[in-house]
């Protein structure tokens, strides 16, 4: 049993635009939220392709605060808050709850690599205590090819039997149906999100709540519109397509190519800007995403307007 | 041809004491870093085995200002600034020279795993850049059992390259003599510590310069005899002696086993708290470690003076 007042659908980690300089640029930011919301799309800032973990605290504090100061919607907004040190993930997370955001998407600590559910659960018992509200919604984040810390179905039955209210569900970025699927199988009121389009409607048909792709930042609508009739006749076809565009972005570094995607056609090269460690595409690759996204009838209406 | 003028010898990566609501104690880090500095240890703060990145960027500045400001001297001191953020990064750095630090321990950003070389290198460089300082000495932090983020042998080249007088050496916690070796014979005036005492008498004899070692947060006076008397004739059977000790300790979660080791030496059963997602050794496994250490005749003189 789901319960309907909890966040569903396709969310999108929000890439984060940075200066010359590298700092934020909120007004860019908050203009492609404001789009994205325009295209029945969820905003999931501060996740792995916004490139969270590569700003301070105190510029993600910054950053919500302007885009919930701008006017947008924060019952659809699930800001990433789980970082390596529990007083920054306390900190982030009573932020986003007292900005009313439907959720958190919280990383476990992820420096060392070989801790155990003990010590995971310590740490989002510490979180859930310290931050002690009850409209904390907490989503766990799985990805681990990039966090290597995992989040274990035992680990989800222990937190569920200890916080049911707290812990709303998960995004499961593992891309391996199997884990997906068992965790819709073991825990029916646990709102499980896949971490990429390409298994939306099988998560949806299995009972899932949707997904939240970093593809959406440029191809939001029809992510959405997927996820909003999963069940209508031309479903597969509607995947296919999505999964044929996603396919045309991610032969590129995922976060570079999202970026040159909007700075093409917002026609805003700045956007096209990343924070080290990552680099940006080079030309050649830019003129060869270009041309693939042309060839596939590729759009993003309204970016400009 | 070594500068003389860097640090070298024994250091340690500090553990940090929290208190039992988990808030860190300067009282009790100040106290352990003076009983270190008297047994000739040299103090590499928020290292990994100082739980760093589980304390936020306010935390570290808050305990580096403490330690330096109850009067231990800053030229021992070679604290931890490397975070997955540029601007944590930049800020801890400052702080760390502006107290005239001996140098920084500088992990890679960790969080992205597939970063390119060219990516680390414009990270550091912007750190380096923006630090803008010079006397700055930075000493990279290869750890990749724990980082998963490398330092290659030509990313060492570049930033040598490029910043001869900033890039001063490294710490390598990879384990692996080939690559320490390596290290040692491509780069002439690059400082090379191991990150562990099993290997400082081959690291000294291979024109290392010394060892940063946990183990060292409890055992620092008979380490740093070894590395100011390696040359002697007994050198090998202290190598032994000390590779035995860190035997009976690393058989346990290296630090929790440590802060449980200070805690009984110091008589001060509060040392022994870890931040999750660590856990502390259970009372089996702290009763075992007792045992053997005083079966091997361990003792911390002066550590209750």
């Amino acid at each position: 049993m789901k319960t309907d007042k909890r966040i569903r659908g396709v969310l999108t980690p929000v890439v984060t635009p940075f200066d010359e300089d590298l700092a934020p640029n909120p007004r860019r930011l908050v203009a492609h939220c404001r789009w994205l919301a325009s295209q029945n799309c969820g905003l999931a800032l501060f996740g792995t392709n916004s490139e969270a973990n590569s700003q301070s605290v105190d510029e993600r504090i910054d950053l919500l605060e302007a885009v919930v100061g701008a006017g947008l919607d924060a019952s659809i907004m699930m800001p990433g808050t789980g970082c390596c040190a529990l007083p920054d993930t306390v900190r982030l997370t009573r932020q986003a709850v007292g900005l009313g955001c439907a959720g958190v998407l919280m990383l476990p600590p992820f420096y060392y690599k070989t801790v155990s559910d003990d010590g995971l659960f310590a740490y989002f018992s510490e979180v859930i205590e310290r931050v002690g509200d009850a409209r904390l919604k907490i989503y766990l984040y799985h990805i681990p090819p990039i966090a290597q810390v995992g989040i274990s179905l035992k680990l989800i039955e222990r937190l569920l039997s200890a916080y049911p209210d707290a812990v709303a569900g998960i995004k499961d970025s593992s891309g391996d149906w199997v884990n997906t699927r068992a965790m819709l199988e073991a825990f029916p009121n646990f709102d499980v999100f896949v971490g990429s389009e390409d298994f939306l409607l099988a998560n949806l048909r299995a009972g899932g709540v949707g997904c939240i792709s970093a593809v959406a930042n440029v191809n939001p609508a029809r992510i959405a519109d997927l996820a909003a009739n999963w069940q209508a006749g031309d479903a597969d076809a509607r995947q296919s397509a999505l999964s044929a565009t996603r396919g045309i972005i991610q032969a590129y570094p995922m976060i570079a190519a999202l970026k040159a995607t909007i700075a093409q056609f917002a026609d805003d090269p700045g956007w096209a800007k990343v924070r080290p460690p990552l680099v940006g595409l080079t030309p050649a690759q830019q003129s060869a995403l270009k041309d693939a996204l042309n060839a596939g009838g590729f759009t993003m209406p309204g970016l400009r307007s």
